[in-house]
This record gives structure tokens, C-alpha cells and sequence, in this order.
């Protein structure tokens, strides 16, 4: 049954939760700290790829556990992604997605106010995130601008805003995807935060008048019955 | 009769596109890979040359077969432009449009989701082209920034988003051309579709209200004539 | 009566419009051509100067003609700044945004069509003008990257578009407040398109579902007088 | 009572502006004018601290006040933030927010105009501050672009309004950190002015349609009680 799946996935969602927190710690280390010890990058290295292990072995339960195996893989092409390309290591941290989950537990309020919440969050991860990313490719980059985690934030933010001063900007192939990602996600999220905001007020100012309305309709109704 | 123009239409409408294709690829390669061997740059020429005169040949059969004739010529005046400018070789890349046509039939959906997809597809297009068409008008230009297809489709993606960090930029009157073009698709883009999320989201928010609203008269013409 | 002054702004406005545009004259072509003969350079000025003693006069015999004088210059404080500030030359392009006034006779359709055909035009406008005010504050101020109408046009689009590469900038405080003007112009040009659209979307959409509820409310009552 | 607490904020809210206006009078000079009389910024120093030991107090009597607490410090975290951060100087200036109660006295009109004021002037005061505190972080850091009022009032209209061109851009952390903020608040009033204008736009123009709708409503019942 499809149901075993859902069940594998339920009672391994916390430990890989974990593991993603574990991840971005390793990848992160070694990038905001280049004179790191050897020993402790080795360390740190061998804790990434016993992460990549655990998705990977967990990628297989599941897809060994579904009915339609086939079926499941397409659905499911951004798993395959994040296994089958270790060299994509940024990319491993939209793991961290699943976090949106305890999110959405705290916040089941409006749509309106739940989408807000959503879209600030992914800002700020995107920041974060893409902050890391870019650090990661461009810090040994010849050329380079971004050099430090300061920088980095800075171009983040600037880059997620549309502003793009051009002070500091990515030279390196990856850190150049890294800010279309950025790019699309700000631009996406300020579309949609602007549209939900208009849909809200619509609704708002409209409330009152629907009620006005309904009441000249209720009241010609009672004139006619008068009558 | 009108319909001979629409028959004609429909008969060259796939043999065009790939005519269409095969500029883009005669486009394309030159551009792409400047130290092409010279043999292979004159037989691409020759081939792009054919596909204008295929459109030009296309283009008088339908003016031939129109019924009102100066009123066609008008009313397709870009099909006139296509062809009577033959040095506004990107604008040529403008007859991939009719693709759009396929996207048509495969995306029948509501009006939001297909508007949806061809933003998307317009964007996608517009970085693509627009990448192209930079690089083959700077990458030969003195002072030039885009020298390469990497520097054009993140100068193209950074265009269209309106981030332009201005790391690389056009330097000929050909590429600040374009660069507008990017500009007024990518503002037009995320504008058309912000207002579409926020119709879309006012229409579902509103259509649980206008139910309630209609529930509620009903009610009250029920109890009006059990009255 | 207040008639008067109407009487005399209908008699006055087709010269008026003519002298605006012989003031655009005199103002592009020693911008355009800064090699131009020195006569024709003191003809220019002389005609520039005639067009303010014009708007002068023409200002003059309005507050005349009105019944409240103090109110009437209050309420039109825009013509006070363009008379008594000449050396706000750029200013007095505003004029033609009696132009307008041709556009809203040839397009008398939809509120939302209108809308939308002015947004265009005052964007087509500020590009034009806007570059015309820069180059004419920058071409000769030393470390100026604005030396030609090609980079003043590149530039205006870049800014009304939010872009802003930062390849050539205004280096002058009357450059930068031409800059800051078109950010402005831009930024609200684009929200408006963007809510005019969302709107026109929104009545489009909704006005099938007003109508499907009419007519359900409408059988209803059918139904009821039936019983 | 938390009566108590509102009567004491009604008594200070005026002297608590003025103090504001000083501190904002002792920010902006010595920034304004680098080469200010030692003894001249000494007393401005003593002006600034005066302001915050005030703001301390009345915080300390607000508290002292409150019925409960604890939950009023919570609710009150940014006075805590601005008493307790005595480095974040320019935070202190939000104490001009209170202005914005003088506007909404004045313009008390329709929600949209309200809102339209709002945005216009937390614009109009972002760049003024933020030139300010971006001046004050700027001026005598190392390789610092921002050296005048004039550069910082471009670059916060070019932030504030996503365009970035980068030709003057922040090198401290301090600039960085008010340049964010003027990028926040610069993409949200865009956004809330958009989806204010498409929320007026709908409701004037679903205004006449509900209009019509109501009418055809009542049409359809005279002409059944006619029956």
C-alpha cells in the first residue's frame, strides 16, 4: 500500500531533519572559516557524504516501499536530483525545506497572513542560503569580489531586493546561478506578497459593501411582501 | 475569399517554423563559436539567407491571395519589417513566436495558469534570444564587456529581472537595443504577472464569500414564503 | 466670470502648444549638436526666451481674468514655478504635457485602455526628455560618463526601468535630479500599469461569475412564484 | 490602571517630539558639517545624550506604570532597543515615527488616501535618515564613495527605489545594515502602493457593476409583483 510510504516518511522525518542541520553546519564550517584545521575539514567532509549516504538510503526505502515505483521516481525528480548529483552540493540544502513544515503548525491562521509568513521566511533562507552558496564558490575564485560572509550577505541582499549595485557581483559559473536563483526568488516573492496583499484588501473594503448591498436587496424584499 | 490566405496558412505553418529553427541554428553557431571554420560560416550564411527568402516568398504568396491587399500589408506590418529589413537579423529569431502556437494546444487550461505559462515561456525565450543576440552584437565591438555566452545570458537574466548589477554591459548601439527589449519584457513580465496571481487569488478568495452571500438570500426568500 | 479665463485658455492653447514646441527646438538642437555656429546658438536662446515671455504673458492675463486672483495662483502654483524660475530651463518641457490633452481626444475608450495608453506615453516622454535634461547638464561637466544622446537615451531607460547598470550615471546635481524624477516616473508608471491590469483582470473575470449568480437567483425566484 | 500609563504617554507625547526634533538637529549637524567647532560638537554630544537619558526616563515611568510589566516590556521591545543600544544611534531617530500622528490628524479621509500619505512620507523620511546615517557610517571610513549629502541623498533614492547603480555604494558594516533597510522599506511601499492602487481601482470600478446588478435584481421582482 501507498500508506507504507507515507508511514516510512512520517517516522524518518525528524532524523532527517537533523541530518540536513548537520549538513549545513558541515558545509557551512569551512566556508565562513578558510584557515579551518585539515583534520577537522576531513571530519567535516565524511559527515556531508554520511548525510548524502542517508538521503540516498532513504531515497531507496521509499521508492522500494511504493506501489508504483515508476510513478513515484517522476514525482519525485527533485529527490533524484539531490541524490544523484553530489557535486551540486548547495543544492542539498533545500533539504531544509522541510523545516516549512514546523512552520506551518505554528502559524495556521489566514491564507493571507500563512502566505506572508511563507514568503518572509523563504527571503530570509534565501538569503541565507544563497549568502553561503555563493561564499562557497567564489571565495578562491580568481578575480573575485565576494570574499567574505559579509560580502556575501550584502550581495545577497541586494541581489533578492533587485537593486544589484554591481560593488560586489559573482565571477564564478556557480556563483552566477546561485544569483539567478536569488533573482527569481525575489522577484517571484515581492509579486506574490503584492498580490496577496491586494487580494486582502479587496476583500476587506469589499466586505462592507456586499453587506450594504445584501441589506437593499433584503429590504426591497420586505417593501414588495408589504406591499 | 479570405480563407485561401488561412488555408495557405495553415499548409506552411510547420514547414515555416522549421525554416525558423534552422535560422536559429544558422543564427546561433557563428555567434556561439567565433572560430568556426570559414567554409561552414558561408554555408550557415547561405542557409540564413534562404530562410529569408523562404519568409519573403511566404509573405507575397499571402499578400497575392488576400482579398484586400493594402489592408494586409498593414495590418501586418511586423511580417513586412521581418522581411524588409534583412540587416535586423535578431528580429528574424521573432518568427520562434509561432512556437507559442504549440504551447497553445498542449496548456488548455484555465485563463490564469496559461497566462502563467507564457510569462514563463516569454521570459525564458527572451533571456535565450536576447543572450544570443547580445553576443553577436559586442563580442567582436572595442571596449566590449560580453565576450563570451556565459557574460550574455547572466547580463541577459540580470536585464530582465531589473537587478543590472552592471559588472558586464553593452558597449554598441545594436546590444543597448536589445538590453531595452530585455528590460520593457522583464518589467512587463513580473507586472502582468503579479496581477494575474492577485486576480486569480481575489477570485478564489471572493467566491466563498459571494456563496455565503447567495445562501443568504435564498434563506431569506424561504423564510419569506413559508411567511 | 470664470468663464473668461476658460474662453482664453481654448483661444491660447494651439499657440501655446506650437510655442512649447519651439521651445523643445531650442532646447534639443545646441544640446544635440554642442558644435553648433554660434549665431544660430544666440538665435536659439533668443526664441527660448520669447517662449518664457509668452508663458509670462499668457499667465499674467489669466490671473486677470480671474475671479479669485489669490486662489486661482495658488491652484496653479506649477505655472508660477514654470514662469518665475527660468533657470529651470528643463522644467518648462512640461509644457507639452498639453499633448496630453490630443491623446484623450483620439482615445475616448475603456477607463482602464486610457489609463494604460497614458502610463505609455508619459513613460515615452520622461525616456525623451529625461535624456535630453541630462545630457544637457552633463556633456560638459568634467568626469561625466554622459557625453551623448546615446548614452543619455541608455541611460534614462535603464533608470525608468529600475535597472540601473551604473555604466554611465549623472555626475551633476541637475543630472541627478533628472535621475531621481525618472525613478519616480518609472516606479509609479509600473505600479500602475500593474494595479490597472489586476483590476481589468478582476472585473473580466468576475463579471461571468456575477452573472451566473444573477441567473441563479433569478431561477430561484422563478421557482418560488411557480409554487 | 493602564490608564495610568496612557495618560502620562498623552502628557509627554509633545516635550518627547521635541526632543526628538533636537536629537535629530544634533545627529544632523556634525554629520552635515565635519568641520564644526570642537566645542559646538561637544554640546551637541551632551544634547544627544540628554535626549536618551529623557527617553530612558520616560520609558522607566512608563513601566513603573503599567499594570503588568513584564507583558509591557515584551510589547515594547523596540523602546527597549532604542533606550538599551545607546551605539545604534541612528535607530534613535524612529522616535520621529510619532510624527506620523500629526499626519493622520490631518488627513483623516478615505483608507486608501491615508495609506497613499503613509507610504509617500515613510519614503520621503527613509531617504532623508537613511542619507543621514549612511553619511554619519560613511564619511571617514577608507575607501568610502559617500563623502557628501549630495552622494548620500542619490544613493538612497537609487536604494530606496531598487534601481542600484552602484556608482556610490556602502563599505562599512553600519552604511550596509541602513542600505538593507532602505531596500526593505523601498520594495515594500512599492508593493503596498501597488496593491492599494488595484484595490481602489477595483472597488470604483465593481462599484457601478454591483450597481447595475442590484437594479437588474429589482427589475426582475417589480415585474414579478406586476405579474
Amino acid at each position: 500500500m501507498e500508506d507504507r510510504v507515507e508511514r516510512w516518511e512520517r517516522r524518518v522525518e525528524v532524523p532527517l531533519l537533523l541530518l540536513a542541520v548537520a549538513f549545513l553546519v558541515a558545509y557551512a564550517w569551512p566556508v565562513l572559516d578558510p584557515r579551518l584545521d585539515g583534520s577537522l575539514v576531513d571530519g567535516l567532509a565524511v559527515l556531508s557524504w554520511s548525510v548524502w549516504a542517508a538521503f540516498l538510503l532513504d531515497f531507496v526505502v521509499r521508492v522500494a516501499l511504493a506501489r508504483r515505483r515508476r510513478h513515484y521516481v517522476v514525482h519525485h525528480w527533485y529527490d533524484v536530483a539531490l541524490v544523484a548529483l553530489p557535486m551540486l552540493r548547495p543544492l542539498r540544502l533545500l533539504r531544509l525545506v522541510a523545516l516549512a513544515r514546523l512552520l506551518d503548525r505554528s502559524a495556521r491562521a489566514n491564507l493571507t497572513g500563512r502566505v506572508g509568513i511563507y514568503v518572509g521566511a523563504v527571503l530570509v533562507s534565501a538569503v541565507g542560503l544563497g549568502a553561503l552558496a555563493v561564499l562557497d564558490a567564489e571565495q578562491d575564485a580568481p578575480g573575485a569580489t565576494i570574499t567574505g560572509i559579509g560580502d556575501a550577505l550584502w550581495w545577497a541582499v541586494s541581489t533578492v531586493t533587485t537593486v544589484g549595485y554591481g560593488d560586489v557581483y559573482p565571477v564564478t559559473t556557480t556563483g552566477r546561478f546561485v544569483g539567478v536563483a536569488l533573482m527569481v526568488v525575489g522577484v517571484a516573492a515581492v509579486g506574490i506578497a503584492t498580490a496577496l496583499l491586494a487580494a486582502w484588501l479587496i476583500t476587506y473594503l469589499t466586505a462592507e459593501e456586499a453587506e450594504a448591498e445584501l441589506e437593499a436587496v433584503e429590504a426591497a424584499e420586505a417593501a414588495e411582501v408589504a406591499e
